[in-house]
């Protein structure tokens, strides 16, 4: 089976250690974005993938693109032209300092490029599964009409359409996102939401915002999960993280899967993270291989959370983990498993 | 309203990560002290504020200076002159192992200063409120001087004056300390007074040294403090900042301000830290801000101990964060309150 | 006597060493500009000078603005707001691999800053030189206007106008710049052209284009500046610098000033230089500074192209050089003085 | 009193902070191996000692042995030859991310020595104590045989034997370790055993492999304490760390030492760590100390723990601490002592 | 038109800027190899290439891997296998001091591979170019019949091969070296010869081993070019570097190409060198291009040299230059050339 | 034979690359000073060398006296005490930028070191030569007179005595140098003079202070080393370096050797420098393994300045070459022998 992502892929700087960019003269340079990170996962666990964006053809857009091929995604399908890389500024923060992130991704070759340079038949040829997420038609209208292009292809051609909700205040507010991606559900048939995106992706009241307090409201989660299923019937399938965050670093985290409709949960995994960048894309990516390589869903679920909690070991936008690594967490008692 | 703070600058040598001296080929270089360092605080608040020094005038000295101004700092009442600029080498511990400072400061510029060289009526024309540390007067005899010089110009113009103890083992004994201090602080308007400054400062008892058990002894902190506008009675007000500190990172802090008869408690923060140096400063600094802007005293003991408590996860000397980072803080769910 | 420069100020991030972006995993982050690194030459070596920009109220914009005023450049009248700042990603050359830049400034906070929010009435109160470099104009129309708005605003309160022409073809055509340019020259008091300047800014023949042998056309040089003169009356003096390049180090720098009808020409320095950039400005600091000083001629322009020759040595953008530096070497025999 | 302690020195290549091999382009290089590491840990407490291995003449071997040198360890009977110096490459692990060894240590100079390389009578002249662990003869038969020489040199000569255990699944089956330390154990002293080695080395039950409840099991490791001196009567005395880990860097740490037909117990220690290498060595060298300076058993085991635990705190393999800060640590409250 | 190249690839460890390993507690790490070093430049020159060879299936030869896939290089015919990567330890010299390479490269897992592992009807399915240097052969003497194996298919199939001789004298003999190169040069159809390799390699006098005078020895290295092609007729076109070598960083550099019985000889570029590793590889690379593309001879050489010219301004192993910045140096007046 | 140098150790600060100290923060940290430079020389030339000082018992002196010992200098007889380690600053200057010391030595632990502290029986026993230069009696007047104690002492038993002049201008002036080294000069045996150290240590003309012709005036510099034995009959011999400096890095570099009424000269090496600190130590050390081993003049001479000049391409203070390697570029075509 072959994966197909589709998103913006981005220069991330980040001050070394805890300081403020106000106080630091250098800038750790790494790659990323959501559907790249989610392309790298699934490379990193064996499965084929390709990575479908557009970068402009200077060294800064190669550096990008040559990120992600060096973990062995396919970019033979990434579009080359306009003028600018987006940009995301990171200050990491700790316990009561939040993280702090800088958008400066407006005016980007990908988010100026028009729907129509993808050719979604050639991209999409031999696919079996394409995956996006909520990020993606945020970026600009253009690309907004690319992926409706894109899911319309999917439904067409019988290539299954995965979705991460992944709301980000940032880049559209909540009327706009609750219309596009309203539309967009009815050709996604696998959704993954997690905290407020139930609420400003599609309206649908799941979490309070007490990121203190996830999974203690997983009975209100569960609700909306059913309710993503009635609402959006094409959609069979939902994926939640839950957690309690106590700091920055310190938390509880939970997978729920909701599929055929059951729920099955993953045990709570108690971490003090280094990291919290990509622990989403973490997740995505591993529950996109346990798809591909038919896990039953309660070793799905298990196996997306501990990917994802992993995640918050490693630094940087890509879950550099292989399956063996995941497995055996998963098997250990190291691991620190509650409820 | 304007601020002035004097005291010594440093160069502050910090091995990488958590490496001894002994192990250690590079030295991170940043510049602080007490006095300059709340003066950055007051300056990233958006308040008008100079510090008042005296460095050489050669690459270091002026590295220092340039360090504070580029914060905003108003660095033109400085003195440039004498022949070193004094050092602190900077070991940072973890858990069990202590954080280790070894101060290179004597003979400094500052130190070696008279205390003629200070125009007071020059450096303190149109300044409201003149800010010092128990640091300054421990330089040496001439600062010493210099620092009563002060203290006269302010009684005589109407100059709000504020002192944090600061005792320090390393640069006098408790004797000298008490003797000098004890005299100052007929001249001192508000007083900050923290652990074993008490005792070391002043000769008041109320606190046993036993850092573990800081909050524990808030009674008898309380009877300190009241003791203090007791027997100063140009001194009004008095604030504290009480911990129990469990490891050298793992801690509870709160703040304590006595001011019109009443004692204002602030919540207790648990927090990990990255850092603890010029938290007292940070602390400070945020006291100091919230007089320039007449908070209510609650307000200000719940600002100055939030922004202490910001500090501990910020490298370096300086706390490089502003008022609205602390507000959010202050207000957010994210924060550990207890008690 | 007070300087303002006037442009745009970027954030620069350099590979360490000479590696490629392709190949590095981190940039050294810097802040530079013409017009910037201008203002800072000028307070290096003793003057008072404010720098005149528009940045994003990030900490990105800020920390650009603290590193300006670091170095004692006044920054109070810097507009704030918009939304991002300009980059240049620099790769450093050495022998016969060109160095490399690559922009990425468009839709900055400066290029889209309307003319009329710099209110030069207050901006250039008790200003006695405005500076500006033809990068200034070439950002957008909206900054052209504001240049122009200066100029007459100078024109008007007897404030000299300095300008170098500055041209960057990755910015306009040298169609746009000759109408611009040609232009403004009719407030600019004095001009600084350099090698394809004459003939891209003004359309003047002066220079065949071939690097390698500037100083050899000295002749059709000095025809072209007087032809300046001739042409736009108000602009007294031209001042060039004059390479012979045999590498992308090694070459012989030297410099003339046509000024009262007379030129003045400086000793040939033969150097191999650490990093070019912000050499040209550093000659503009410097010959800003002569005049602050009312240098004579001949020291104007030799005191200019060593401050030039030495920024060759100096790292980042600006020149950290102060004026006992400059004025020891041009009395050495350390020098190497050819012609 | 003189110590002597044989072993292999490696190079060790670690990736900084957090980073996988996979996302670096940098290693840490540092120097370590057991016995090099008992060694440091004896100079730096003001022992007389030397370390014995072979390490190839040429710069990196050289510069191994430089760094042993530095601390303080004589390095006059280090052979010279062979071809190269073992590697091993280490990622830092964190929380439930196990921390990564990866060998690189076959065909090392020090595995191809030839057992009659090593002169025991001039090696172990003036000697007092002999030091080895587990890990030395399981780098070749040959140095297996080396060890044999050496520990039966001792016996004639009245030297005290001291081994670490020290088992290593990696470099050889616990068949293997079991014959060949079975054997050796009648030439050994005193024997350190921690967690695994009991079986592993010996055959003897001690604990279940659980590392989340080693102190849990302090019953069953008095057994195995017992047996071990009961089997092999030459062996008067046993020393064991028993852990309870709950992530890679959180645990409770406690020391037991078995002499003279008595258990001594020492506190527990409840740590996070910075880095778990060399733990193991330094609570080795401590107890090698303590024998030297004749420290009552109930002080030695106290001792030795808290430099075990000191080394939790310190990067790199050697226990940069000296006595005075170990022993302020035993007598400070800022210890979490429990039990 | 598809290349493969077939060698080592080996982890390059070197200390930071001019650092002994005596001095360092830093290695930079690449990686880098003859003939990976070829793959990259034709990748980076726009052509299809699969690079070959074993690498252990663990993070270093991995991480190795990726290095090279990240340049666009197929990696897909790797074998995974065997124990360890070889290294080899880097010291920059500059002007009279040498660079230092050391060898660690025993034992590899290439080294160790069997001949028959590597299925060459599989491996240069639909291949038109097979490349190997005369390090490959010197690996070992599996590897060595790994490369008859080669070139026996090749010539069974039409497959151009081509052979840098690539003396190394710090893996085999010349006696061996000659007698297996003398059996190999019968398949091959184009051969670089550089310096010594004519004698050592094939026992042929061109050079007689003076770096300083290599370009002024032209005549017996033209002797020595048709000696070649007289004496192995499977061979039609020989090319070699000449230089005139300064210091380490100064020289001159010269390109000759004997092909259908012409000579063709570039211009000599002069040039101070900021890294010579690869330089040849970099010739060889581009010398393939040239085939690839069909470049007329006296283009390829011209092309190839400047190539190789441009990679001593570029560090690390890999040539990262692409075709537009090779020509743009080839027209541009910057480059020095001479004779 | 064993030598025994005498000086004081300073810890080293230098900024990265060639970065200013206004701009840096971070420093590289290395430590040096004349006679431990010596020291370092003699140890990696394999000689039995003893660096005799005063560092302060903390752990910067203790990392300065770590740093020699790990070259194999004997530290044995290195005092304990004091409060501060000296430092010197280092910007590296490039072509006409000069580099730049900036001291902070004073009230150093060595500098207030009483004379009578150093047991000159005990520290020569079995001593054969003592090295110090023209820096250690500048260092203070206790340590003038601690020189003379041993001085003393050496003639007394025979031990030879052997000194470089060095003077330095930042330390004590040339009324005061000469005053006290002309009347060393009685104890002392050989001597080294370079450049103005026979006029400003001794008021001995021979040479003009014109860096960029030292070589030039060869005449007069033998004419000041015939002076010096002339007036100082103790002082058998005398070594000088001579040099025609071009620019920082750029130079021709030659050696004398007067000895036995006989000049001794070698060729002259043209040289581009990395680092110029500490080529003269790297001289006077290679001189005294010349005596040590009982070198001809010749080779001593040419031996030397080889050395010397190796250092030149060294980083930091110790000249960390080994014999053979310096003897390697004796023989060797690749260096650029003039004159």
């Amino acid at each position: 089976m072959r994966v197909v992502t589709f998103g913006e892929l981005l220069l991330r700087l980040k001050t070394p250690e805890y300081l403020r960019i106000l106080q630091s003269d250098t800038f750790e340079a790494s790659y990323g974005g959501a559907e790249s990170n989610v392309a790298v996962s699934l490379s990193m666990l064996g499965d084929e993938v390709s990575f479908v964006t557009k970068v402009p053809d200077q060294s800064v857009g190669l550096a990008a693109l040559n990120e992600v091929r060096r973990y062995g995604v396919d970019t033979s399908r990434v579009l080359l032209g306009g003028s600018r890389l987006g940009i995301y500024y990171f200050e990491k923060g700790s316990n009561i300092r939040p993280t702090s992130v800088l958008y400066d991704r407006e005016y980007s070759a990908f988010a100026m490029a028009e729907a129509q340079e993808f050719s979604w038949d050639q991209i999409l040829k031999d696919v079996d599964i394409f995956y996006f997420s909520g990020v993606t038609p945020a970026v600009s209208d253009s690309i907004e009409q690319a992926v409706r292009d894109a899911l319309i292809y999917c439904r067409e051609h019988f290539i299954l359409v995965v979705c991460d909700l992944n709301y980000r205040s940032k880049m559209w507010t909540t009327e706009k996102a609750q219309k596009v991606m309203g539309e967009l559900m009815n050709w996604i048939d696998l959704c993954i939401a997690n905290d407020e995106d139930f609420e400003s992706s599609l309206g649908i009241h799941a979490f309070d915002g007490d990121m203190a307090h996830g999974i203690d409201q997983i009975d209100t989660y569960k609700e909306g999960m059913k309710e993503i299923v009635r609402r959006y019937p094409n959609c069979k399938s939902v994926a939640s993280v839950l957690r309690n965050m106590r700091t920055v670093e310190d938390g509880d985290w939970m997978g729920i899967y909701y599929s055929g409709g059951r729920f099955y949960e993953s045990p709570v995994h108690t971490v003090h993270s280094l990291e919290a960048v990509g622990a989403g894309d973490a997740f995505a990516g591993a529950l996109l291989h346990a798809i591909v390589r038919g896990f039953e869903p309660q070793k799905a679920i298990d196996f997306s959370i501990t990917a994802s909690v992993m995640k918050l070991m490693i630094q940087h936008d890509f879950n550099v983990v292989n399956e063996a690594e995941i497995l055996r967490i998963m098997k250990t008692k190291d691991v620190n498993l509650q409820r």
